[in-house]
């Protein structure tokens, strides 16, 4: 067991460093909720800040656990700082704390109406799965950890084995500037362990009161079955699986050859992109029929056929991606249209499919460089496709001006299967802002209502609270008569 | 079968009714989600002016059906219409589509930045469960009605069989408004059916997006299940049990003792009030020990004694209520203070009892005018008390200015257990406005997250979608830029 007093497992976590870290979160939660908007933005910019002190060593370590790029994962650390700095701004603004003001009428008939202020306070203690394949933007200090802090949750981490090293660097700097910022060290802890049981152990402890998790399927479906079976149920954000359908319209199509092999090549781009490891991965993609769909669909497998594997996260990930594709092959209906080299064990090779149907494993994710496309003749024939798909992250339409009418009819009905629809361009590349959405319905995540990417995602931690004719001086600052914070308020329902 | 076309049930529903409405809500959902605010807005309130066209006869229903007194379901039929007034003035003034634009930034380095716009949109058909206790407020047009059809989303209701035929001239009152809007009938539909399986079969129904329920502990947590285990998991906001501690701090003892009695009279007028059904009925006080504390006790015991039952709901809540308070009284460390005449066979004596500890039954809701006192000697032995209570919908401080440090160090740890906290008042009354938070932790809601009661309560039934560089002339009005609704959006993060 390690000093309960900061928990930054270097090795193996256990079943007590679980009690310790949710004791010392629990403990530290009325100091930390406690801090005002500009105590609390600029520990954000402190965590952001003792990560770049260490940036060097840390994306020594995510490139050699990950395997990704170093250009990838210098991106991935100032993406990582940017979203602290984000959050940073989105409490010093204090807009999230809702605040509404109703103010007492005495004289109202037959009843007087009482003094009514709402404000949202933190949840309490959140755990964070970090994920595999962001080891640092959703990781350790990622969005699930900027966001519960940013609203005023402690955070314990369970820290991804696939970056055990990159993830207790990432955590020594967080707890720097915990200490720097004289906070109770329990404010953040980490916790290391490769099993299912430690993950669950955190989950049940009845001192967590939300979890944050990026991951697989059936990894977030166990933590919302054990948060469900606790005898006080919790809500668990999983952003799960996506298999984040393209539909290529024909006006798109219709521009010259060279612009058609582009946009095949585009696509390809972003479905081999980190060898294929992103929640937005575009796996589906529905293409006309008729010649220009032929052009595409040969161009793509050009470009599919030139490409290498990368290597992957993990010798499992690899392991899961080659029997994923080795299903798809198998299925009825399904022609492999071009497959690339391997490049290594871990490193399997990118391929594409066309398919005729999306039953079975052809409908499923695979994680990894896997393409599947659909052929379609028609917006009639396309649309009860796109019905019958599950819940999904994004939908993206590759459209011009003459598609215009079918993309309004596309878009009325991808709203309600997705959490962002995009234009002309490709899936992967999520930004970090204030109108991302970063989810979406059942199963890409676990509740549709809200992000994991964005400054939105506070929201997540959150619940309201009404005070009735609680008199100023036993009032929270955030509802005081005299707005010390200088907050944006809601009065009798319009903004101030 | 009824007509799948209206599907208002004048006697019971059967699986063929849940399966009509749930598609007609379906089909119904398109053109009822595209209708723009001032065309939902002045539905809302034709649904409001049925309901007064018809109040007369919907007073009446009521009043015999759940035994309450006139003046009060008169009261609530104008709580019932003001509520929807309420949400027409909340889909007019647009917040709730929280429209958030983060334009386009092609110049930025090293990637340009998409345009990126975000609304919220309806969930889908809403599942409304009425209860009891409210016949008209919380019922088939109440406060999840309201707020779920301000949403965008069609209801299904499945009325409370205690008060059929308020329900169904509430129904058919509100089934004329979707025809004079020219909505598709679809948009809502009423089932009525006494057993638990009807209810089920509702929920677990695939086309239902969300649910909305208020009533006991059990109830809620059958449905809650039953949305969790489908194929795709559904949000289920439950409003349950709530034991609504009242803490009664020295110095509001320090008065004459005329003002202590008239304190006492004051909670056992709310403790009795509707014969104590009421989610908010304050079923536990702490008072303090001492000659102050026991002069309340004996007065408020005076005021039981003096009271005499009102007739209950049904038969089975007037027994639920008899077996629960038998069980306090036989349970360890319970003393009877007082017990009031009962006015008939479903019109259980009210009781006041003192107990020494909040174990077994004791701490658990009986629904009525049953109320629990428990004294203690300072503020060290009363916090560890109120830290290991369950999620309460409210708490009451009873202070006054000599009470301020014991009422802060309060507030700290009721914030934590409740969803809203008063001062010098009585739980009973919830307003409805802007402010108001109608729900709390786990058990009193199934979801803390939100409100049941009051304009919050419409972003249950919404979730956020990002459009992301898709044309203006493709995009919904809600995040066009020339801004057609008038709406205040967000943008880079700043409130226009």
């Amino acid at each position: 067991m390690t000093d309960p007093r900061s928990i930054i497992a270097g090795t193996e976590s256990d079943r007590p460093d679980v009690v310790a870290a949710t004791t010392a979160a629990t403990e530290a939660f009325a100091a930390y909720r406690a801090t005002g908007p500009e105590e609390r933005a600029a520990f954000l910019e402190a965590v952001a800040a003792e990560i770049e002190a260490d940036g060097e060593a840390i994306i020594e370590a995510a490139v050699a656990e990950s395997h990704l790029p170093l250009a990838r994962i210098t991106g991935e650390l100032g993406r990582t700082t940017g979203q602290l700095r984000l959050f940073a701004g989105v409490v010093r603004r204090g807009d999230h704390l809702g605040v509404r003001l109703d103010p007492a009428l005495p004289d109202r008939t037959p009843l007087p109406r009482p003094d009514l202020r709402q404000r949202q306070i933190p949840l309490g203690p959140v755990a964070v799965f970090g994920a595999s394949n962001f080891p640092l933007a959703f990781s350790t200090a990622g969005g699930d950890t900027a966001s519960a802090l940013a609203a005023g949750c402690p955070v314990v981490v369970k820290g991804h084995p696939a970056h055990p090293r990159a993830g207790h660097l990432v955590a020594t700097a967080v707890s720097r500037a915990v200490a720097r910022a004289g906070l109770p060290a329990g404010t953040f802890s980490f916790l290391l362990g490769p099993g299912f049981e430690l993950g669950q152990e955190l989950v049940a402890d009845p001192r967590i009161k939300a979890v944050g998790f990026t991951g697989s399927r059936g990894g977030g479906l166990a933590l919302v079955a054990a948060a469900a079976a606790r005898p006080e149920p919790i809500p668990v954000y999983a952003e799960m699986s996506s298999i984040n359908p393209v539909v290529v319209l024909p006006g798109a199509l219709e521009s010259s050859p060279d612009s058609v092999a582009a946009l095949a090549t585009a696509y390809v781009g972003s479905l081999t992109l980190g060898a294929g490891q992103f929640c937005t991965n575009p796996g589906l993609l529905f293409l006309p029929t008729g010649a220009a769909g032929d052009a595409f669909l040969a161009a793509a497998g050009e470009a599919v056929a030139a490409a290498t594997g990368a290597t992957m996260l993990t010798s499992g990930i690899a392991e899961a991606y080659r029997s994923g594709t080795a299903a798809i092959d198998g299925a009825a209906g399904v022609r492999v249209v071009a497959r690339g080299d391997a490049g290594g064990d871990d490193a399997p090779a990118p391929q594409l499919v066309e398919a005729t149907s999306l039953d079975g494993p052809v409908g499923e994710e695979v994680f990894g460089a896997a393409g599947v496309v659909v052929r379609y003749d028609d917006l009639a024939g396309l649309l009860p496709r796109l019905e019958q798909l599950e819940g999904q992250l994004t939908a993206t339409v590759h459209a011009t001006d003459t598609d215009a009418d079918a993309a309004r009819a596309l878009l009325a009905v991808l709203e309600l299967k997705v959490g962002r629809i995009l234009f002309n361009g490709w899936p992967t590349g999520v930004e970090v802002g204030h109108a991302m959405v970063h989810g979406g319905p059942f199963p890409s995540t676990s509740d549709s209502r809200t992000t994991s990417v964005g400054s939105l995602a506070i929201e997540r931690f959150q619940r309201p609270v009404a005070y009735q004719d609680v008199p100023d001086g036993v009032l929270p600052d955030a509802v005081r008569d005299a707005n010390p914070w200088g907050l944006r308020r809601r009065i009798d329902g319009e903004l101030e």
